[in-house]
């Protein structure tokens, strides 16, 4: 797309950090002015714009979005990134990290088949440090490239590799929750751990991490229940308690799941409850990748849990899982958030999430059942991959006063149609990909390409 | 992906005509011989693989390929594309070149305000020729940079700027057909003509282009049955008789539709059959687009007179228009082509249409009626996007002994999975993009970048 670079675009390398300045005030926060068309959702239903708005960031900490310059930062140096717009960072909540150099691979077969021939052998690549350090850097210099600044991630079994995601992860500058995967059932031998194994490794992580990656939480992540005895399940439980740890998995992904799932735990009235049964629900501080097929039952359970739902629409699609009813879980209030799955989503690029989201709740408004069913909007889905995934963190996924400062500065080509603002981050969300992307602020810090050398 | 450049490969940037050699053989051919893995599909069965192999190109006409260079050209000078691949360039049988600059807008929309809204007022601007001079020759540029190397476009319906695509087509070394669009009901007043008007000016824009565009043909293009009255049909269906013309439409590609043609033609028992009757589906050369929900009836039609269907299952999620079911087609013997309908498809990777397609299949094999079809598979759909539409062009699409060398060489990253040449394939039609393209050859010839300065 550099033929469609603007011609006149001042060209801004201003380091955040070399505008910050000290104000004489009484708060004493490091401030910075950033200028630009500025947009993002603060609800669901629409974008906020302000075309040549300013935010004033404090410490990292959005303080205000305004129109005009106040008075009081007029002497303030100003970056300027006029002629380009500025959105919150996407956060991606399930992504599986090893999967990264298959992505794209084996989707002629099955779920089955595809785990056994491409999934399981990527994943046992990573018992070697060596591949895990090389893959790991490339990885996390892709998602900084797509603009994912934040995400949850399901590593391997491996601890040390594990460990070394969330190290890189770390010095990456990007945020994260990494998960060690849990597996001590029904998995091939080399990916297959022992119970009291698997949970002393898994408690020698969190206390490692704890130390080591204080921007990196880990995640407890029991691959799915078929995976994990109910011995296993129970102690990463206690875990989840005892550090008071969030948790993330899969769920009613497709039907025969399921059907196993029920023939495993014949006294537990759903998949979604085995997981709140062995205390690996935590109220708020769930992640539950897919739920394509969830029952009311277990819609009531993800509600009153406050679970964080990753819709994969181009994992659900690859795999052939079918389409999760996103429309109908809004509806009810849960909260639905835009997640690539990668490798069973062959890229990460968060914008094009949004657009087979939107894509796939089309297909489904066409179907019986679902027939009057209003598809998903822009909006709707940016939300879901900014502000709904953002909470995750905590203030994250937009520019309300008191959020982190995550912001993408995108310019894209030039335009002679008269786009607005909205209709240009619409043509990037649609058409666009990481080559417009010119800055990548994670809490008021501009990041750089984390591992050039990779 | 620079990070995932391959540290070996070596760089070829050797000119395809400055390697070609005049043999002393009694056929004086020009030859070329081009290294590399090698793939295509002569079947939609599976690809052909060479690993290491050799392309031995006469005149631009494929003579063979062979694994181990034969004794007769040991002496000759190799291309060497050692450690990339190369496949089919792509053909695309339905985009419409002015809606290029608002590919991606508006799809939040249904498809009649998505028209008033961006279609038509995207395709009023090309009255101007300075805005068609600047916009074609992007539309180019894009095309060669994703390696659609032969396509089949909807112009506008103004006369000049229709001829100035086919003059800049002319000059890319791309190959195209290309028609000026035919509208004189049901559409706004500035994109209405006359009906004799219409007939003369893409009568006159016939002659001029057989005598500027050798390489680029004219295409009758009627938008579709409701914006054409009985009388323009009539005069074009003359037009094709006459000068022996292709003609390209749209057909079936939503319900909306269908039920409008039938108001307008009650005594016409079929949509597709008002093109037969005016004679706008000559036998072998007609291109329908969509394709959506036809008739029995109509399929049998569209069979018995080899037409060329053009999937665009992107532009059929993003319109909410349905989904092909290919399968069923494929199956009766009708001949299927990918194709992205820009600006209703968002992208003009045909990468990216083989994806949507196969996951566009999966999604219609969940669904009450086409239980157990089987979805599309990878060499299926690359089939459709290389040799199904290659034919529309003549002997093109494969590397099969006599078809025009149009190739693309694709590097994509290094190798430390050990992927055969087919998973790397696959993983660049599902992952990668125009920056793995590294040379572009069209009948033999390496075309550089059309327009440098657009």
């Amino acid at each position: 797309m550099s033929d469609m670079m603007p011609r006149n675009a001042r060209h801004n390398d201003i380091n955040a950090e070399a505008s910050a300045y000290h104000t004489s005030a009484a708060t004493h926060a490091t401030l910075s002015i950033i200028k630009g068309d500025i947009l993002h959702t603060p609800t669901p239903d629409d974008f906020e714009v302000f075309e040549n708005g300013y935010i004033i960031v404090a410490d990292g900490t959005v303080q205000r979005i305004t129109s005009d310059l106040p008075n009081e930062y007029a002497n303030l140096p100003v970056t300027d990134y006029s002629g380009s717009f500025i959105i919150p960072g996407f956060n991606d909540l399930h992504i599986h990290a090893p999967q990264y150099p298959m992505a794209g691979l084996g989707f002629d077969y099955k779920l089955l088949p595809w785990l056994e021939r491409y999934t399981f052998p990527a994943e046992e690549n990573f018992a070697d440090p060596a591949i895990a350090q090389r893959w790991y850097k490339r990885f996390l210099n892709k998602l900084w490239s797509v603009g994912t600044l934040r995400f949850s991630a399901f590593a391997t079994l491996h601890a040390q590799s594990t460990l070394q995601l969330m190290r890189l992860s770390q010095q990456s500058g990007l945020r994260a929750f990494i998960g060690k995967v849990n597996m001590d059932r029904n998995a091939p031998e080399s990916l297959i751990e022992g119970t009291d194994d698997s949970l002393a490794t898994t408690q020698k992580l969190i206390e490692k991490s704890r130390k080591l990656t204080p921007d990196i939480g880990f995640i407890v992540t029991p691959r799915f229940v078929p995976s994990t005895t109910p011995e296993l399940m129970q102690g990463l439980g206690e875990l989840v308690e005892r550090y008071d740890l969030p948790v993330q998995s899969h769920l009613d992904e497709n039907l025969g799941e399921i059907d196993w799932v029920r023939d495993l735990h014949p006294d537990i009235p759903s998949y979604a409850e085995v997981y709140e049964h062995y205390g690996l629900m935590p109220e708020g501080r769930t992640i539950m990748a897919h739920c394509v097929h969830t029952s009311e039952r277990e819609r009531a359970l993800l509600k009153a849990r406050r679970v964080y739902l990753a819709h994969c629409a181009q994992s659900n699609m690859n795999l052939t899982s079918g389409i999760m009813p996103v429309r109908r879980d809004l509806n009810y209030g849960l909260s639905v958030t835009i997640a690539s799955d990668v490798g069973a989503g062959h890229v990460p690029d968060i914008n094009r999430h949004i657009v087979q989201s939107i894509e796939a709740s089309k297909m489904l408004s066409m179907l019986p059942g679902h027939q009057g069913e209003h598809p998903l909007r822009l909006p709707e889905a940016f939300y879901m991959a900014t502000k709904a995934g953002g909470a995750f963190f905590g203030q994250v996924g937009s520019f309300e006063p008191g959020s982190d400062f995550d912001a993408l500065v995108i310019r894209e080509g030039d335009n002679p149609l008269g786009l607005s603002p909205q209709e240009r981050l619409e043509r990037f969300i649609y058409a666009g990909d990481d080559r417009s992307i010119t800055h990548r602020f994670v809490a008021g810090r501009e990041i750089p390409l984390p591992f050039p050398e990779a």
